[in-house]
């Protein structure tokens, strides 16, 4: 019976298994550091149950899911330092711990280590698989490129947006999903099918993320909100917000944009008080609402198990409605 | 006929036909920019030269000479954020002449392209090609680390240093023939005794690049003299000389290396005449002619062409009398 919480609980082992009491401890340390601060594991668990829609044995996924993991928080570390940020799932960063070099070179033997253990997959599609890893890997990196990009200017549409997010958090989801059934045995037709369900379940994963930065629980949400507000980062609300803003509102919000030093709780109420009039929370939703049928469309297109439906359906919707 | 000029030659014209005139445009360009840079290009050279050994078809390790290249790179790329270099090769580096967030993502962007030309290896060795290419970029990280700890400490033994050298430097280099002799067809005995012969000459290099920091001609060096002593970095010059001084020259070399804001000309004409005083130079010169024995031994016991040795033997030797 296919059970999120028991392939969590698989890949939370898998790693601690991984031996990283290795010198020098420096290089090593950091590795086991950030592998062991948590986090959802979405991706390994996707990637091993996508391998069972089409095989029973979802251990052959094990060095695939672990790979992406693996990648998963190596972006998290150089994003860290790239961000000069001290804190992660209310953790200090590897950068904030050590410091930044110790997180740059950590980083790239992480990299490395996902590659060494997505080599060991034993596939038939083994070349596909690494490609498509590759490929993937390339484009989170352009995501970030075009994150950081997006920092410098004020012109950036939604479609740029969702193109940044698609490349930044999409792909790599998707690419889990993709891998997985790659390795259980699926064509190509079921995997392209999977890979756009993961899509659509990436944009919709970010654009919640977006949401909860303003409008979440900070308790359940586990950091503090209006982060995003504080940064004028370019998320969905933002950017809604500045391309449905009558001239006057679009003024106030340029205003705190530009504000130097500006109090925090008030800059918060403030710009949230715009993208209320505006109606920025219903806008995401709506979007988030659309992502949620597409992904739908595709699972229903899929000739698979009732009960693998039933999984990434619920799947999908934990995402769709998470608070965290 | 196997010409190390017209390898270069062809390195440099594969080099300029990749493609990295690609968006976003922040991410690519110094990529470009940094395998524009030059560099003797010896990786590439000595795999294309290896292969050859064993097959009339160089071009089959067109793949691997690049990856390694780009790899090379991509260390170089990540070295300079972190020692916070401004210039290489008489040029900006890329973290001076973007910024260093740029440096880590492009680097980033680079391994995953050099896995991604590695993996168009077409070879029945390719398993162990890519398992030898990811250990060897492993060690890279590992030496690059023990590197940087050196930095923290004075307590450095010589075999300490040469097994930093042998990671940080000699494992690429002998790998670089490795994986071309596997692409050309060589048994596991032969590549074995062609790894050992690159392992020698990469410490070997390591060493006269030491010596040619504190020794060498500034015009022909291509960069300043006595960069090493001014950092107190633990070269086998340093630690040689701290081994082998007598409590008077060593309380004198102490003195120096804790040295608040020296006088540039004083700290290394000083440096330089305690190494003088202790023979430093030829301790070195030395251990370089035992490493240029022990790889010559190892060409000896290859079974291949005259050519063959005679090329890996010229260019061993150009190496052990570089003076660039």
């Amino acid at each position: 019976m296919l059970n999120a919480e028991n392939l969590k609980k698989d890949v939370e082992q898998w790693l601690q298994e991984l031996n990283y009491k290795r010198q020098p401890q420096e290089l090593y340390t950091p590795i086991e550091y950030s592998l062991s601060l948590g986090g959802k594991r979405i991706r390994p668990v996707l990637c091993l149950a996508a391998c069972t829609l089409f095989s029973d044995d979802y251990e052959r996924a094990k060095p695939a899911a672990l790979a992406i993991e693996i990648f998963h928080n190596f972006t998290l570390l150089h994003d860290d330092v790239m961000d000069h940020a001290d804190i992660r799932r209310n953790k200090p960063t590897v950068c904030a711990k050590w410091n930044s070099n110790v997180a740059i070179l950590s980083g790239d033997a992480m990299l490395i280590d996902a590659y060494q253990t997505i080599s060991q997959v034993d596939s038939p599609a083994f070349s596909l698989i690494l490609n498509t890893f590759t490929q993937t890997a390339k484009e989170v990196c352009e995501g970030q490129q075009y994150d950081m990009d997006f920092e410098n200017t004020i012109d950036v549409t939604i479609e740029q947006y969702m193109e940044m997010i698609r490349l930044k958090t999409a792909v790599l989801i998707a690419a889990s999903i993709k891998i997985g059934a790659l390795i259980g045995g699926a064509t190509d037709a079921e995997t392209e099918i999977l890979y756009n369900f993961g899509i659509n379940m990436g944009l919709a994963f970010q654009l919640q993320d977006d949401l909860l930065d303003t409008y979440g629980n900070e308790a359940t949400f586990g950091k503090a909100i209006g982060g995003d507000i504080m940064e004028n980062k370019k998320t969905f609300l933002l950017i809604s917000a500045l391309e449905n803003a009558s001239a006057q509102q679009k003024r106030e919000l340029l205003k705190w944009l530009d504000a130097v030093s500006p109090n925090r709780e008030q800059k918060i109420a403030a710009v949230r008080s715009i993208y209320d009039q505006i109606g920025v929370k219903s806008l995401t939703e709506q979007k988030i609402a659309e992502l949620h049928k597409k992904a739908m469309d595709s699972l229903r297109e899929m000739d698979i198990s009732i009960e693998g439906k039933r999984f990434f359906a619920d799947f999908a919707n934990s995402i769709f409605k998470r608070t965290r």
